[in-house]
């Protein structure tokens, strides 16, 4: 009898950065780990949002016994509201993301008939043939989770997103000696979190940023401007903590910011001393050296009050001498430019500003690679899969993983929709799902196509030539002169004379067309090729020409 | 008798990275230092090239003594080609960027009548009541020079781009000891560059890229890549020694790097061992632990060998397991995602690939901030200008300035088109002259202006709708039918109902108009206030509306 193999297909997350999803499958039962979003890169013009392309759970729907997640960040839990209504399975984890998706669910009108379950650490779930519990991990988030499941082949360990900080400032460090009784017994698959396998040595302690705000609470001469993602409790607690050993008032500034904290005081993941949280109206009356300001904004986001006080923009709070501000976090990639602008103009304005190439105001939330290879080494997985992480990081982590003695044969780097098989002597590769970027923008998800982007694209870059050609109906004659009118290509003032001789190039190419109703894409072809020669050899650009023929 | 002053005017690189280019005037005298381009930001949609707005200097065009460039890096002297012709002023530069200008002038066909001068350091330049006298520096390109420029009101010293590097791969160390003798006698002002302001400590010496690019050689079981900029002469030869001490031999792959390789071997700034370099013919015979490759590509350009060989997509070099590639570069900012796509391929097809965030291959060519406080401390300037950077550089590395003693009123923190005034007692900024950013477009310099940006913007972002609309030239109603044409919006298949109906809805706004030629302008309004909110309504998507009225 041969006995069923495990399915692993990872969904999203192991080919960009983002959108986390992972179907694991036995037999006809199948369980899903997150589910996430990614925001978009540069070149995906107009596109609000990315979420995975989920055909093949679609297709095996009766299957799913449950979506399992192991924090609340956004790349985790953010394509919940557009991909729950469609699997209408019910939902696992922990207290604090159990709320942060009810809101989201809520947002999108989503929430009714979700089935969400608030989980405990320890906990067992059934979910068909798996039976899986949720581990504490230390991460940028309160109440993230790895998850031990065991299968009929063995025990799988997913480790989240996760660090090992021995002194967090929030919740449990990562179970260490759990795991190390789940590799003493023996575990078959390894799936690891490779988002910082670039980087040596060790992540540091939030402690450290816990230091460098005492000291500048304690230094700074007027206002302390604190910004950080409204989702990094821990370090909205470190500011409260600093801000009343040195008898400083905080100040919460910003829709966003003002919501998490209100959830996690009343959900008691943040501690605050009687009295030390004040109301913005009370900021004016205040001495400017017992204040202490929190907001987001710490990606230049246009919207946020950052950005808005950066721009002399906002209501309550406008830069003085004096005030000094800490961005608390770094940059996500592809919004350098943007915190830039804001850095530079709090800085134009007399701010002094701390940010994390000048002082050590944030440390991020994955482990390094010494870290990487201890849990490797305490978990001593027959198999590993590296997760989380583009194509370099996984085939890093693989190389660590290889590096404390996993034989290279029992590492796999996948990607999203590979398939891969595994039995309890080996796996493999076996086929390919649908996989890859489904678009969210604005009210639709998932009719944008690589033809609306390749349209977007083009016109980005130089702009587009309507060319409107009256045709008489039943001559197929030109009727009257052809009109030209261009967006984003060129300046029409200066560039008057060549747009004027370009109508006479496409006049002149019907003299001797005679052209019948049949010929019209013809003259499609023959007006493009004609423009788009002419224009580039005048301007070296190359517009979308767009030829409209109106028939009279 | 009230004596004339100094007017320091940036015209570029202070406000953002790139493009430098500064004017000092002494009544009827201007002198010019370099002339730079900047590649464009994001934001900066189809534009190939930024260069300076040169109003002033066209306006002061009979004062100016001429053009002194600091080095040969893009951004001091990339702009050359299109605003030497209309100076029409002698340049200077010592010999190495004096060769790659005349191969740009070249390129672009305005080297005839340029006026192009080598000199040595130490030689004494007289451009007007200016003297100016180049001196040796440090920095990733070989024959960087600073100035020292005798003014009537004492002396200005100008570091270029510079770091202290005591034991550099090629040319001389920065000359110390004629600023520390320059400080003795007394210096007025100090410009000096501010690129790596943030950064703490010292710039590594290039010798430690050299020791790893000893090691790679050493332990690689198969081929070297090293792919770098190709101005980066210095690293070249490191190649080129490391090579030769681990009997490997170099192949240059790639037009730019095997032009630049040519002429540095020429002008022996490049020394090559016989016998080392080959011709790519011979690579195929060649035992794989006997060759390097050098090649461009570090930032990941498309067309790029190194680009070509990750894609699969190069003639002579296909990747091979046991291939070691270097990238000895960091990324320029805007590049990271092009890059990262780059690494993610060489290891998809089993490259071993080392890149600055695991491995020392590459050191910057900037001083940090222990070394900007050295110059300082040497120089002495009894005022100080940072240049070189963005506003945060700019303010940091005043900050450091006041550090050593300089008072803050002493301290000037200019921007682009900011006229200093500047006396033996103090300065001020007192005008501003016209600056910013000139684009570059295909052929055309400067008619790309914000119109035709926010219109590739907004294209960029959700596309376009073109409405056709004929109407009767006599009675000014509607005729047929209007016909809309969308690209970058939506998906027009599946769209097919809402854009029928979109139609209607246009038709329908012309049954009570009866409108007269004379409204065809409130009609273009009026549709596109109707499809504006339509289409949002619908999709939440805002494209432009581009109504065409068609008369017949």
């Amino acid at each position: 009898m041969t006995r069923s193999k495990l399915k692993i297909i990872p969904l999203g997350g192991l080919s960009e950065i983002g959108k986390n999803m992972m179907a694991i499958q036995y037999e006809n039962d199948i369980m899903i780990i997150d589910a996430g979003l990614m925001f978009p890169g540069e070149e995906m013009l107009g596109i609000d949002l990315v979420i995975p392309d989920i055909s093949y759970l679609m297709e095996n729907k009766e299957k799913i016994r449950g979506i399992v997640i192991t924090h609340g960040h956004e790349d985790h839990i953010g394509a919940l509201p557009y991909l729950l209504p469609q699997l209408e399975v019910p939902v696992y984890s922990t207290k604090l993301p159990h709320g942060l998706i009810s809101v989201k669910l809520k947002e999108r009108k989503a929430l009714d008939g979700a089935k969400l379950n608030a989980v405990s650490y320890g906990q067992q779930l059934s979910l068909g043939r798996f039976r899986v519990e949720l581990f504490p991990v230390c991460h940028s988030i309160p109440d993230a989770a790895g998850l031990i499941i065991h299968t009929p082949l063995g025990i799988i360990v997913h480790s989240g997103d996760f660090k090992l900080d021995y002194t967090p400032v929030y919740g449990k460090p990562t179970d260490l000696s759990r795991l190390a009784q789940l590799g003493a017994q023996g575990v078959l698959l390894l799936l690891s979190d490779s988002t910082y396998s670039e980087l040596p040595g060790y992540t540091p302690s939030e402690r450290i940023v816990g230091e460098t705000l005492d000291q500048v609470m304690a230094q700074a001469p007027g206002r302390v401007i604190v910004t950080t993602f409204s989702s990094l409790v821990s370090r909205i607690q470190q500011v409260i903590d600093a801000a009343a050993r040195h008898n400083r008032r905080v100040f919460v500034v910003g829709r966003s910011m003002t919501d998490i904290v209100k959830m996690t005081l009343e959900l008691g993941y943040l501690k605050a001393p009687d009295g030390i949280l004040a109301n913005i109206d009370q900021l004016k009356k205040m001495p400017r050296d017992k204040v202490v300001l929190v907001t987001t904004g710490s990606q230049g986001e246009p919207t946020s009050a950052l950005v808005r006080i950066a721009n002399k923009d906002h209501r309550h709070v406008h830069i003085v001498k004096g005030d000094t501000v800490v961005l608390s976090a770094t940059a996500v990639p592809g919004n350098e430019a943007l915190i830039n602008r804001t850095v530079d103009a709090l800085f134009r304005q007399g701010a002094q500003v701390l940010y994390d190439k000048v002082a050590k105001v944030h440390v991020h939330g994955h482990g390094s690679q010494e870290e990487l290879k201890l849990l490797l080494n305490l978990v001593r997985p027959k198999f590993f899969i590296p997760v989380h992480g583009e194509y370099r990081h996984l085939s890093l982590h693989a190389q660590l993983a290889e590096s404390v003695g996993i034989p290279q044969s029992n590492i796999f780097v996948l990607e999203d929709g590979d398939v891969l098989e595994l039995g309890p002597d080996g796996g493999k590769v076996t086929g390919k799902v649908s996989s890859g970027n489904v678009y969210v923008d604005g009210l639709s998800v998932g009719d944008i196509g690589s033809v609306v982007l390749r349209n977007r694209r083009m016109l980005s870059r130089d702009g587009i030539v309507v060319v409107i050609i009256a045709i008489n109906r039943q001559t197929g004659k030109l009727v009257g002169r052809p009109d030209i009118v261009s967006r984003g290509f060129v300046d029409t003032r200066e560039s008057k004379d060549m747009m004027e001789e370009s109508r006479d190039l496409v006049a002149k190419s019907f003299d001797h067309s005679g052209a019948r109703p049949a010929d019209w894409d013809f003259i499609n072809t023959k007006v493009r090729d004609i423009l788009n020669r002419f224009y580039y050899d005048q301007t070296k650009r190359r517009p979308m020409i767009l030829p409209v023929v109106v028939k009279v």
